[in-house]
């Protein structure tokens, strides 16, 4: 039995191909693979991190055409998984409104490429069982340097050596899949929502 | 250690959200998302399926245009990652080119909802480890029925219950996962290529 989750979307700071820090732009699959894994896995919130405002502005209208929009009775299926999303400015933000959520409880976990001091899945799926843990996944090359905290520990690399290219939407498919499983992940959040 | 192994992306015969079978459109996110992770995996080939002569041409032009055009040089992840695609008119070809080049040897393994009679996972890594085995997916809502038959075995749903609606590139990552994970898979094939 874990305790509830959340995933996050970072879309800055982020890294790009030259390793410059840039603002990625938000991709409608991303947000339905990503919100229908996070409902399949029984995952109590996907949080969409990005500060740039058109960006905001367009995912409200992607959420709102499925939810209440035609897309809402075309696809159903779309409208339940949308549920989970929310929109953040920043990762503090994320991290502070899960926090609230789980009466103060709650650790951010960083998925990448880092190896370094990395928890293990094992290791990862025990912290799940203790805490409220949030995922953080980057978009466009990876989490920028200056997401990494002390209080943020990394989820070693799926792969261990060789040709390791994942898209985020299968790494994250993948990482969730690897902590939870056929686990039972809890839903009901100890705060009322 | 398994055999080696090879993944399908259906887009004909399959169905729509109504049940109807159609021939759905070859979407480049797949493309570049099922390239690397069977990359990543070690997976052989990935055979792209459609009788649809525009989406083959479509489909080169976007294997081209990483392979030989300025894909190549700005991203070479990306064409290393394209060196395993083919594209296929129907299923049954690409079973028989999988079974050729393993001297005769191969089965294809089908994905889906299919709950009757289908592998467990633990079941289908014991067939890769004797067979070189092809994991079908299909796009749009699933493969036809007329793709189900008895020398095609079908693979255990990823979840046993409650919500179900993973994207194809989730549930491939996620099945590839399962099925290989650190696990090490032949990359050579016994046929020279």
């Amino acid at each position: 039995m874990l305790k509830p989750m959340a995933i996050a979307l970072v879309h800055y700071p982020v890294l790009d191909r030259r390793g410059d820090i840039v603002t990625s732009a938000v991709t409608n699959l991303d947000i339905h693979d990503l919100a229908r894994l996070a409902t399949t896995y029984n995952v109590s919130r996907f949080y969409l991190v990005t500060p740039a405002e058109e960006q905001q502005l367009l995912t409200s209208r992607i959420i709102n055409h499925w939810q209440q929009g035609f897309g809402a009775s075309y696809n159903p299926d779309r409208r339940q998984a949308l549920d989970v999303l929310q929109i953040k400015n920043q990762l503090e933000d994320a991290v502070a409104d899960w926090r609230d959520l789980n009466s103060g409880a709650g650790v951010a976990v960083l998925t990448g490429a880092r190896h370094q001091n990395a928890l293990g899945f094992s290791e990862a799926r025990q912290l799940a069982a203790e805490q409220p843990v949030m995922l953080v996944f980057g978009t466009g090359h990876g989490l920028a340097p200056v997401l990494y905290m002390p209080e943020r520990p990394c989820l070693e690399p799926i792969k261990s050596g060789g040709y390791n290219h994942l898209s985020v939407r299968t790494a994250a498919a993948i990482i969730l899949d690897r902590l939870i499983g056929e686990d039972t992940v809890v839903s009901e959040l100890n705060h009322s929502v």
